[in-house]
């Protein structure tokens, strides 16, 4: 019988917003509150005025004995922040659900490389379980420390996964190109998300060496076996929400687009939030924009036998406060789909 | 207890989807069934990719007798349709809630005069209740058709009725200026909705010629007793959800900006989908979206003695599927929010 | 024989950029500097790349004896800048521009109460000549210090005072409700400006407190003599450019919407860039993007005898810049057009 | 000297608009009229407000004894059109430019599989000369008829062409991965462009099956005679201007990044239209709004040893009308930038 307790920190952050969106219609939370390290005190509907009503409580000081008596303590703060709050924490009760990407790259010297931060200690490190939800169920279960993937890692990993995994595609040639909205960024003002020169602007960044990179390698690794070096890159879509990831690679001769379709299908059959797009005319980021779905798609390009595999989702959804409540889901035992059975908008 | 059946004509439109995205989480719906006078046996999934397992069901012919089997008929069909589709329903058993403009105003010859089509039987159109929830719990509780209101009414009469009815402002020169986001046109493509010449364009239509006039003309008159001429526009605003508008009217001697939102504060203090904002600094229809909220505010210009009014909604909700199924709540002696009480996506 | 010897301070910012732009293709600007108070010798394409191969020049820094020998020096300054940086370059030798608000007010009273800054010396602010062109022309001619005028003041006035000036409207109940992209927020990052939060969401900000207010009204009483208190709000569209300002004023006895049509007709016919609107139906800010037109139309609601007056222009072109050569233009007596004669974008 | 009389067939489209755009200051242009096949008479301010004052000339019955006596006659109609029309008018006097894609395939059966129209007569294919002005000045100079590019080819082969030449990429695995603004789908309302359903949307289409393909792959093999098959997606991007491709290819042993930009410096020095970025913090398809210019840039992955290549144009401009004039005036020994140069508008 649940009845959960949940802390939110860093709830002033698009996916701290999320997640109090999902987690206000969650039937099995009785209780949510609101940690901050800068804020404390401020009414935080007074910062997020769409909040009236709903949330006019004031934010709380990070205080560890108050966090341990949370049945699961969320963390959505910038990179850089949980791998020195968390390991006080870690074993003391809470389920820790973190949002960043502190604890996902197994060996830190990676994580230095591309985040140019200093990692959290390696013991830690090593009980965090990669929180992608359909590939990891068994140790999610299990975990203390959920590091929930990134948005990008997981329109990518979803669609691609059951073709490595089964031969299918050669991974040695392995291109993703993914775009993204804008709410990626976070809520921080910068030239980059300055209206007037993000809105009618598409444009690439990071080229060659977002930080994601590592993330998806090591993925791929831990679920199919397979090591290799992929091309990844980034672009910003001037929309708010969505991801979508367009990922090349050259096919197994004989393997048809038939083929990679059942691949999906057989995978995915007992998800409910993967869906397998079959009709090539409709995939875009609106067709799961505000809900949990990532839909995933491949087809092969006979003239070249290479095939095109793409994958929608929210990413502040299913690449962030969705897919982390489905991991809480996951660990107290909840059927995936609760508090987040929700239709996407579309429009 | 209540295990509602409900059938939806004219699930195709972008009223019909945010229909199906709430009665989908309406705790008391238990059946849902889609109808269509054109598209019979059309998977609605294969018309709207987001709905991909989600309703993958034929869309059903519209046949009278199968209808008097439901609970409640949701009608979402362009103007001029159910003026001739409802009357054999009316009295034969479902509630009918009718979003479009044919059952709102009761003097046909101003129907033919601002629809420029033919009006619905006047002895229909004398049983129907105008479903504005706040202002007519009591006739909506026993209506056995709801005129359901328009978008650009819903969102100002909810921000300028309390004024008129309490004599704070001078109804005699009330001037609305009102903006909407795109989705008000519907899903029809035509140049005013052309992606390339909407897009980076805020535009004026139809000026001085709306049909919603009449309607927040005889809305006034039917709450507050109050017989005026008022000056209302509509603009189009590059974005897809929402609706703002800015109302503008003398106030009587004395009256100040505390006696406004007072007046405000008061009126809609059990009434949970109207928000009184009192910060100045954050409205816009970002705080509604995706929700059932009407946001409202007001505030004295000292210098020239007048009230600037505002409101926000979500049009697709409050001002149509939303109010719908608040209006199906209150007939069927539920709580307001059941089924409604969603957090607004703001981004 | 014109060969103008341009300067330019404040080029960093959207109104610098759009200078830019026009003053490029200007046949009679032989030479055109940038200066800079904070960023002396940056490329000023390694800031905005688009400008690469076009403006590859670095930034000077403000000197007034190099100042000196400029034939004009447009400022581009947020406001309380140029109140201090103007006056020594006063009668110096060179037609001083001034983008900024800061010479607008003729009253220093108004200028702290609206700016909330200290304003510029009440000798110089006497010199200073308001910019709006088609309404000051023959002193514009003879100008030392132009104050280019507001973007929204533009926009509202070039439709209102025609029909003040000759008596049609009663200005003492005047509306204004004007509508503004983002751009004319600048180009400094801040949450109001932030994608996330500004996309998708329609917005009104310094509800009854806009600094153009008592503009619009000196400007009024300069022009007509008409001495009145006005309505004026302003509004954030979800678009980078484009202003439209409605406006609303009860007719005089009589007037009809072809009196208010012939009115514009007669004022502009000589003014190539005030365009009448006949067509009601193609109203919007696209009309003239990227352009320095303003389009303006008039139409009377017979139901209350009101006029809806509708204005466009691009804040940043007749709104700022292009307006500003336009001035220049005049000054040193070229065709208004030149170097402004460039077609809409449209799309 | 020139006096050039210029016609244009398809004026009401998108590329047509742009052409009159430009033309308006184009110095060497005396005369401009506009033909069509289904709207004669129609005033064309009339049909796109923002040419009021402009173009109030009412559009031409095509007619091929009027049209022999144009220098220049334009064609911007869609594909399957000009097939038709053009035949009649080769030879006859005019040079012809025909911006659709009817006579960039050598190949009649390609044109009919991709197209799924009759083409046109092979012995007009045969005489078109590929309008990629960069690439082919020289027969640009002596055609009578020029195919003008696809608005994708043009910024994929634009960045690509130099490295294949060189040989300093394998093209044997070349993904270009492609992203276009709505305006390229023309100004035909449909679902796919409708303002609710585009906006907020990304969005993938005509999957491996887009008539660029073979158009790219003809132009790789004609100006560096490699024949290779290529991977080519496109997608929809929820803005109006604006092409991005980004390409990917792995580079010969020993090629590096400073090769690729240094093959791309030595390849445009002589051309005023393409600009080679080195600041990769810069990318994005504003630095080219509403200018012909192609921005290109290129870098290496060292971790996977392929290139990533991006480029940017404005689809209407560098990939339409613009690319049009420049070939125009490399026909009548004009400099390139003759009425194209114009500063991009950025925001």
């Amino acid at each position: 019988m649940s009845a959960l307790k949940v802390a939110i920190i860093g709830a002033t952050g698009y996916g701290g917003l999320e997640l109090i969106r999902f987690l206000h219609n969650h039937p099995e939370v009785e209780k949510m509150d609101l940690f901050t390290s800068s804020e404390e005190g401020v009414i935080f509907s007074s910062k997020y005025g769409h909040l009236l009503n709903i949330q006019d409580v004031p934010l709380q000081k990070i205080d560890y004995e108050t966090l341990e008596n949370y049945d699961v303590v969320f963390t959505s703060t910038p990179s850089g922040v949980t791998s020195k709050l968390l390991p006080p924490l870690v074993g003391k009760g809470p389920k820790l659900i973190d949002l960043s990407g502190d604890y996902r790259l197994k060996n830190l010297q990676d994580y230095e490389k591309w985040y140019k931060k200093d990692p959290a200690p390696q013991e830690i490190v090593d009980q965090s379980v990669y929180g992608l939800t359909e590939w990891n169920e068994k140790n999610i279960k299990e975990a203390v420390l959920i590091a929930n993937p990134g948005c990008y890692p997981t329109a990518a990993l979803l669609s691609i996964l059951p073709f490595i995994k089964e031969g299918l595609i050669d991974p040695s040639f392995l291109v993703i190109d993914a775009k993204s909205g804008v709410s990626g960024a976070g809520n921080k003002p910068s030239r980059t998300t300055h209206f007037s020169e993000t809105n009618e602007n598409f444009s690439i960044y990071k080229i060659n060496e977002h930080q994601h990179i590592p993330e998806i390698e090591q993925a791929i690794e831990m679920f199919t076996g397979v090591k290799t070096a992929i091309t990844f890159n980034t672009h910003l879509v001037p929309m708010t929400r969505g991801i979508l990831a367009t990922s090349y690679a050259p096919v197994k001769d004989g393997v048809t687009t038939e083929d990679l379709t059942e691949c999906l299908m057989e995978t995915y059959k007992r998800h409910p939030f993967v869906r397998v797009i079959t009709d090539a005319n409709t995939i875009g980021t609106s067709r799961v924009k505000g809900s949990n779905y990532c839909d995933v798609f491949a087809k092969i390009d006979e003239r070249t036998n290479r095939a095109t595999i793409v994958s929608v989702i929210d990413n502040l959804v299913k690449g962030a406060a969705g897919q982390a409540i489905q991991n809480m889901n996951v660990q107290f035992g909840l059927p995936q789909t609760t508090g987040l059975d929700v239709v996407p908008l579309f429009i």
